[in-house]
């Protein structure tokens, strides 16, 4: 008899995501000729830029004569794109990750999933709240239920404290998805310390990186002493080059970085990555890796840096207008995310319902990040101008914050 | 202290294909100049066809506007995809498969390794010997230790049997990889059925079904009455359309099809899978969707057709001329893999270092396949008629077959 993985029972039933969609297609079915305002979910909307379209119509191209057709890529992805990350992300800022350390996929939600196979059940995991739910589904549906959270609030500024116990597997999203908030040197360095003290691994995930403005937030944990020894670090060209449907991420596995085995002896991570990837994965599409190559131009930086302008610009604006209404706002200076409290007796998804019935406009509730996420909703900066004015006219006209 | 999953350390330490890969290089180094022809990866050829690549350019394109970009797609694939292959591949042969029964996805290898999260890890497995090596070694690092091997050899024409103990997860490739065996109506219905008897669940590789010419072999094992209560079906766009390097698949998860909980109730596997997938994946490409939706067209699918048609062709052609070598040959009918028999006193990697050391030829040893395999060569037909000839030349001039 072919059993179930039972770990899956463990697991909420359903993705905050989903259920905003739900309730999203349910207001629509009543309201068909409603113009809805999509704060929500955490996808671009401007198109992918002139240097990327023309590099895949290339590569397109290619793969239709006989004479540059391309079969199997290489797992760990092409070196002529992992070579362009290393300078343009890395070796320009003076920190010294190689391209042999870069390892190409199709999404970071994907690699943070994946790269976990590579470790004992047994570890004990700790993760933010509110966070980006994943992290916690991916280790309970692989049986790893020994989950720390780490409350992110307003008291603590939304930067996770090093914990009282002793864990293996350090979940860190920085700019932060929900809250915007970013860590600095000195709160990352306490960070790395602490993995290097307990030998535990950091899983930085800074898909958001792009969308830094102040001087002191690193932009990579490599800046930081020490990381390369504890952290692997995740980034995506989702949100850097408009990529969410095109999937293309990176990981940076340091050749530094182990896993112990029963022995405590150590155990190369880069090793473990290429062995579970020779088995389950395929590479990227060529056309797909033409296409991120394309942006590690100065023409191509340009491009991408214009649309994270924009968004950050909406982001600014939605901040200034929702505060002058009264609202307590977060985020939105390094991170294309505002973290909102409800007003006074709302709750999450009751402020959620509020501004979906009555003004038109979707967020994301915070209590579906977390716990800690109670009392807030997230609004995106990824609409356009337009929608951002539109939304906030709406908003203002609907609410009243004490 | 962040530990290691020791599931790794049970994984043979390479994969044959990395073997075969780092003596060519080092023959290559040894050898600069030297010619070598491949025929050793099953890696097409043939470039991307007339149709495809206009999909293409056309998807890349929209996503460069803002009126037509798109972000993330669904993760289960667009509808526009699944329609289409329920039409052509499933409705027009008189198979019951609806569009929400196929999940796109970036590969088999991919797919055939994600699916067993959903499995538990106390489940027995039965796999071919030979086999894809890629079956037993996902399972091995999920934990999944308990692996029946079905034994196909020229006894048994290279069917596997039913097996006497009890099994829970059988994966059947055919046509098969790597003998080029397939299994016909009457072989299939006994899996089906035994799969019935003891609620297991076949795993269905059928990555080579375009390659299928005779008219008795199923095209899908839906074919067969009762499989959609115990099949999963895996196809894919990389032999069919010379998709290795663009990287697309779909899987057949049947409405029907089960596993059990610790109660022995039924859990939908559909549900497993989007749960799965909502967590650890984000998608395929829109512009490689776009690619594979254009081959479901009169025009599309008589480019591919006479691609296949050409692979078979060169089959045909190496199978004969071996032959008349005095080799004893397998496959090559249904299949773009011939399984040739090595000269006696000869093993698999000792004759594979012979034909490239001598022919400059490359195959892949049988043997990499498991213990069944030892004695015979893989041979592809992927390469160029021209190819064929002279590595059949070459072939013919260094062995002696008694």
């Amino acid at each position: 008899m072919a059993n179930v993985n039972e770990n899956f029972f463990d697991l909420k039933n359903s993705h905050v995501f989903e259920t905003v969609l739900k309730k999203k297609n349910e207001y629509l079915e009543k309201n068909p000729n409603c113009k809805l305002i999509h704060l929500g979910i955490g996808d671009v909307t401007l198109p992918l830029t002139n240097s990327v379209i023309n590099a895949m119509h290339k590569a397109v191209d290619e793969l239709g004569k006989k004479e540059t057709f391309r079969g199997y890529g290489l797992v760990p992805g092409y070196d002529f794109l992992r070579k362009k990350i290393s300078e343009y992300e890395y070796q320009k800022r003076g920190i010294d990750i190689s391209s042999n350390e870069i390892f190409i996929a199709d999404g970071t939600k994907n690699d943070a999933g994946n790269i976990i196979d590579l470790f004992s059940e047994n570890n004990i995991v700790a993760i933010t709240d509110p966070v980006y739910p994943v992290y916690r589904d991916t280790n309970i549906m692989f049986g790893r239920h020994k989950i720390i959270y780490l409350e992110c609030t307003e008291k603590n500024n939304f930067i996770p404290q090093l914990p009282k116990e002793k864990v293996d597997m350090i979940y860190l999203c920085c700019p932060n998805n929900p809250t915007g908030s970013v860590l600095k040197t000195k709160d990352l360095q306490k960070w790395v310390n602490y993995a290097k003290e307990n030998n535990s691994i950091i899983l930085y995930d800074s898909v958001y990186e792009s969308f830094i403005t102040e001087p002191d937030v690193p932009h990579s944990i490599y800046e930081i002493e020490g990381a390369k020894d504890v952290a692997i670090e995740f980034r995506s060209f989702s949100k850097l080059a408009g990529f969410t449907g095109v999937r293309c991420s990176f990981m940076v596995i340091p050749n530094e970085v182990n896993l112990y085995n029963k022995s405590n002896e150590k155990v190369k991570i880069q090793n473990l990555w290429l062995r579970r990837q020779s088995s389950k994965f395929g590479g990227v599409s060529y056309i797909t890796q033409r296409g991120a190559e394309a942006i590690y131009s100065e023409e191509g930086m340009q491009e991408v840096h214009n649309n994270v302008k924009y968004y950050l610009e909406n982001g600014k604006y939605i901040k200034t207008e929702l505060k002058k209404i009264g609202f307590t706002v977060y985020g939105g200076t390094n991170s294309p995310y505002l973290w909102v409290k409800v007003p006074k007796g709302e709750t999450s998804w009751g402020f959620f319902d509020k501004l979906l019935n009555e003004a038109n406009v979707i967020t994301t509730p915070g209590s579906g990040f977390g716990k800690c996420g109670e009392g807030f909703i997230r609004i995106t900066s990824f609409g356009s101008k337009e929608e951002s004015k539109e939304a906030i006219r709406r908003i203002a006209k609907v609410v009243n914050v004490d």
